[in-house]
């Protein structure tokens, strides 16, 4: 156990019980405020320690980290030094805020630590590539079921490869980014020509996703054993889709423009170490895969995920309460079946999973599960009800792994649909 | 008609009269030498016009035009200058290389020329995003009558929007780079379990691609009209593919590894502007295509396209002729689908059209058409045959514009398919 994972850690930052950033988290993200430039920092309780300020101040010498590395508006320069030395400036921080470390005195804690109500979370990385997985088999089976054969609701190819496809970098913004509604060509079920129009079925999809900190050259793929060495961390991932739009345009090539129009990310980067005492076996894969994608021992994350609809009329309900331990493919299967014919990650690319849905209805990570394509009503609290998702409405997506010790969250991946704009 | 499109231009730089860069063409691309970082560069003949020198001896004074602009690696910070500052700039070249201006005295010249012979041409735009469509209506037909339905080759939304999907940034490499076959899952016919193998199908797609000088901010559609604002210029564009790969994996998310291992572009970028004079009408869309779909006037290209193979032992054996004017959907439709639902742009993006087929056998542009899958031969010119690329082929691309005044040419798109490395 790395000592940063220590649960018996307390830090002098008052930490609450249930809050998602304790000592034993530490996750990275970029901030700014009124008074700061975009930097990066480091979450702890309600506060975000401020990293620039530290290594300027030459709290975190001995790290051989170039100068300047935290007085960007992006973490890929930091990631680029590596998952150890992501490593060790996590375990180094966690040393500086324990309980009885005083290498910062008042003064320092003071310009250090920016409490989270002041400060704007920013993008973590700038996003070279992104993929999106498919990799919840409840998921894949809740849509073959729709719209193909619920007898053979999963492709042959299914359980022998993680499904996985590339989707818009461009578009990828930060948590607390309103999206407008997408205007695209739907074909309506009453008529013979797709009509122009503003989606009528928006949707979200309930993902995670993973953050690299390797690259790796062209031709040369990057092997099971080397994955998660090349991965920095987690976030809540967004998959916002537009059903109608995607149904109409997906075939042959896939979803498109019915995704494009936006993905939402939670800012704060959880490190897969500070996630170590969360993992779990995956589901057992039968048939046997290939040996490429062949992983031993406690290869998935046991981390509870929450989605929240709330309208401009009703507090947040919870419509979605799923867990990534669901995953039928794990992060290293991905990125080694990504790589297993040459293709290259550079630092910073987005590795989403696919909506996570469970096997109860209750788990199903998208209205068109939840309301089975709008058959079904989604009750809210106040008595309003939902099939897709109406102007107005936010989507609240939370994410953490806990135990009896200690709770590793993600913070919130959150985001407003706003009304089409006018054209 | 811009001056810099005069055919009767000359240039004090001897032309060969089929080059492919005559003073009206003024290609942009980056190049290196033994002695030059690399910089931004125009083609002129057998040479290399150095636009980091004539920036810094002043003769683009003038223009606008920011310190270092052309001092750098790719072509991203100058195409962000828009697509009017780059029309400024190849008039201003053009007027330094006629026949009768004498600003660049013979040392000047002699330090502006850099023989084509000494550069090393690399990648012209630093690529953030990259689509793929599928704009030919005969290559859609093709692969449709082949793999499902040749009564239904389309499918039904293929004459109502450019089919595009997502395709990878990070593995797009310039002209002259070489790629090894990639591994993958293949689903053999005569077996139940796929089998993990080197490609056994590789192949090529003839494409052309446009690149952005423009950006837009999510959420707003560019529209039809300022659609080629926002474009540079075309480059010949190689989408290698691996058919078994890709067969077995591409349901129903479409295609991923096998065509992420590798895409080749011309390093080149051949500007809207050079091209004017080879405007054409597209061909008659029928249905009529929904309103921020209409186009006016000659939206097509006609430009030639040739590929060629070689192998090791042959010399090179033309085996498609095709042309860029076959397209259904232009340039300005692919950009205007692309962004409707406010998917955003950056500059140096990639779009590419798909494979460009024509209505003759000998016009289709991928070897999976020309031997339909594997059933017919090729015939190389020194008796050598082939279904499929073999390792030590190399596939060459041409394309050029021309008329009985003038031809607008965009070198060459090579790349040599090696052995699949050993893992």
């Amino acid at each position: 156990m790395s000592a940063a994972n220590n649960p018996q850690l307390k830090s002098w930052v008052q930490v609450e019980p249930h809050s998602d950033f304790p000592i034993q988290n530490l996750p990275f993200g970029i901030f700014k405020t009124r008074y700061l430039a975009p930097g990066a920092g480091v979450a702890i309780g309600n506060f975000v320690l401020d990293l620039v300020y530290l290594h300027e101040q030459g709290y975190l010498d001995g790290l051989g980290l170039p100068s300047g590395i935290f007085n960007q508006a992006q973490l890929n320069g930091f990631f680029a030094l590596g998952r150890k030395k992501i490593s060790s400036v996590r375990e180094r921080v966690s040393e500086l805020l324990q309980y009885d470390n005083e290498e910062l005195n008042a003064a320092a804690r003071e310009i250090a630590l920016v409490p989270m109500a002041e400060v704007r979370m920013l993008m973590p990385v700038q996003v070279h590539n992104y993929t999106d997985f498919y990799s919840s088999e409840e998921h894949a089976t809740n849509v073959g079921s729709m719209f193909r054969d619920p007898k053979n609701a999963l492709l042959p190819n299914w359980k022998h490869l993680p499904v996985g496809y590339h989707g818009r970098a461009s578009s990828i913004v930060v948590s607390g980014t309103a999206i407008h509604r997408p205007y695209g060509q739907i074909k309506l079920p009453d008529q013979e020509l797709p009509v122009f129009s503003a989606s009528r079925k928006m949707d979200f999809e309930l993902e995670m996703a993973f953050i690299t900190c390797g690259e790796s050259k062209l031709g040369n793929p990057i092997s099971i054993k080397e994955a998660e060495a090349n991965i920095a961390g987690l976030v809540i991932f967004n998959d916002w889709s537009a059903r109608d739009i995607q149904q109409w345009e997906y075939v042959p090539l896939g979803p498109f423009l019915g995704k494009n129009f936006g993905s939402t990310l939670s800012p704060w980067v959880v490190t897969l170490d500070a996630l170590e005492p969360f993992r779990v076996q995956g589901p057992e894969q039968n048939p046997q895969v290939l040996p490429y994608l062949q992983t031993e021992g406690k290869r998935n994350f046991d981390i509870q995920l929450e989605v929240y609809l709330q309208t401009e009329k009703s507090e947040a309900t919870t419509i979605c309460r799923s867990n990534m331990k669901y995953l039928y493919w794990n992060v290293a299967q991905q990125l080694a079946h990504h790589t297993i014919n040459g293709c290259n990650i550079a630092v910073g690319d987005v590795y989403a999973s696919g909506t996570i849905s469970g096997p109860s209805p209750g788990s199903y990570g998208s209205l068109l599960e939840l309301t089975w394509n709008g058959q079904k009503l989604i009750e809210l609290s106040n008595g309003e009800s939902r099939t897709f998702i109406q102007d107005g409405d936010s989507i609240i997506m939370k994410a953490f792994a806990s135990n009896n010790q200690v709770r590793i969250g993600f913070g919130i991946c959150e985001g407003k649909i706003l009304p089409a704009k006018s054209l």
